[in-house]
């Protein structure tokens, strides 16, 4: 194990996307630099923008309520009271541990890490758990965070497997929260229509926006939950929790369910080629969903330093130095730069 | 008094800005409708928009520490790790609460509706406070908000009386938080160079993007406290607290001095050109800041059905029927509009 890449992949062990960090650790090497460790589809929504009038004035209420009932179609959902638009998923899984007022918090990982730093900041028992763990845990006054599929191993639990969680922590009065950052790509799976009905009222679910439609920039995500949480999250938001620019990508991407449809084939399509590039190249997948894909190496770390000499910025773990996640790149020439770069022998 | 008036009115006491209301509740009125009901700058800052890429992919850690170092030498203060950017003040109001834990929460009133909604749902005990029982109020562990200047009425307090203010709320172990949202139209009272360091450590301030600039829809706003109350505030905005856009527009305007030396001087004109107009018509100006102007009339509710009927939506207040307060018209013949329809007796 060479200590200068581990050194190095630390810096990016926290979360994706930190292309600055690389460009200025790495001056030196090919550009454009290809960015491939985030889950954040590289071929956007083609999303309109908020008209100069729009960005001139405030969101009005009636234009979120729209937004709500659109997403909550789009999410499968019959009452829009249970969909709370937000400024991004971040913002609010960090407000959940002052809403909900849980003694512990248990997370199914290792996953997304926003998930326990949001309950540890906010001074909550937290701790992380293996699947395998979450049905005991469930008997406790328990937070507990399910992200699915999860981020980054594409691990899925059912909805029979969710269900039941959800019943057990709720006569503990316990919570399940179910991240579906990545649901857009298993839609089946989703427990959106769920959440927060008379089924399972003490579960809340998280959607992203930025993932799927490649609009991370754009900051936009919902929370589905009781109508008595929706309220109370929306008073904690305030009266203009989502920009006009957000507003107007929402409305349109929800309502197309025809990009959605070809978007899903496509995005399946450009995994299978990945994953092909990868096992090539002397790694095993893991798993991941479409938008990211885990792959695991002996020798990952020195991987993780020769893609970054050739350019590319995939994603490693600090709990597991042979893991790395790789996103999906989109212009011909980045597949054919990481094609080359993968045939040199670490 | 004309009780239908009332009734109308009371939909539009809250917050400016709602003009969807106004379109359903007033569908025959002459169109364009004129919305003077709130206090953003008609002609905003011609901002750049964040590019396709940016829309992409998260916005960097590092654009936004930049974003709060331009921020910070627009407010002349010398510490950006002071600055925190958010995704709108209102936004930023909200959370407050939860970030000071104070024993009650006192507001320099009447000012804007969001900070004792934000005390009273986060179930502080709270109390609008004249200003003149401000001194007494900050000997206890309160936390004091003061609007400065102040919305409706433009009332400024000095930088002596809020730092005096602010010491005696020290002393007992209270917060002062000043909200400059219109800060602006007068930099020479600001306090932000004062929140957060030694001479201050118990003051927040709050500055909005959307107001003078003109560009509410962005949603983009900021926090100046101590390095201690900026960590904690960090952390539950979570990694991505501000869009691409709100980026992009707020590190061009916050850099361009000449437009806002020329934008003071120009909403300067408007605004007294407006209270030629409101004088004019028979109404007293009772204050407010360039960005709006507050007048009374003992027939301001029968005025603002009229300006309604006109397709011109002013603001009312639901402590004082005699109020109304107007922003200020943008085209030469919005003027005219509002020149006809005050021209007509009530």
């Amino acid at each position: 194990m060479n200590s200068g890449a581990d050194i190095a992949a630390g810096r990016f062990a926290h979360h994706g996307g930190r292309l600055c960090v690389a460009r200025t650790l790495f001056p030196d090497v090919p550009q454009p630099w290809i960015d491939l460790s985030t889950g954040i589809n590289p071929s956007s929504y083609p999303a309109p923008r908020a008209s100069a009038r729009e960005r001139n004035r405030l969101p009005e209420p009636t234009e979120l309520a729209k937004l709500e009932v659109v997403a909550a179609m789009a999410f499968g959902i019959d009452d829009p009271a249970r969909v709370v638009a937000t400024g991004g998923t971040e913002n609010a899984l960090r407000l959940v541990p002052y809403l909900l007022k849980t003694a512990a918090a248990a997370i199914a990982g290792p996953t997304y890490g926003s998930h326990a730093d949001a309950w540890l900041r906010a001074g909550v028992r937290t701790e992380i758990v293996a699947d395998s763990d979450l049905d005991s845990r469930a008997a406790g006054s328990v937070a507990m965070t399910v992200v699915n599929p999860n981020n980054p191993d594409g691990r899925l639990l059912s909805q029979d497997r969710l269900q039941t969680l959800h019943d057990s922590l709720q006569a503990n009065a316990g919570v399940l929260i179910v991240d579906e950052a990545f649901g857009e790509l298993e839609p089946q799976h989703s427990v959106a229509s769920l959440a927060g009905t008379n089924r399972a009222p003490r579960m809340i679910v998280l959607r992203s926006f930025g993932k799927f439609y490649g609009l991370a920039g754009v900051r936009l995500g919902f929370v589905i939950a009781s109508p008595a949480i929706a309220t109370q999250l929306r008073r904690l938001l305030g009266d203009w929790p989502v920009s006009a620019d957000a507003l107007r990508a929402g409305l349109a991407a929800y309502a197309d369910e025809a990009w959605a449809e070809k978007t899903r084939a496509r995005l399946h399509r450009a995994a299978q080629r990945l994953d092909k590039l990868l096992t090539g190249a002397g790694m095993t997948i893991v798993g991941g969903t479409s938008l990211y894909r885990l792959a695991r190496a002996p020798n990952a770390r020195a991987r993780f330093t020769q893609l970054i000499s050739h350019g590319i910025l995939a994603r490693p773990f600090d709990y597991d130095s042979t893991l790395l996640r790789f996103g999906l790149p989109l212009a011909a020439n980045d597949w054919r730069r990481l094609a080359d770069a993968l045939k040199m022998q670490p």
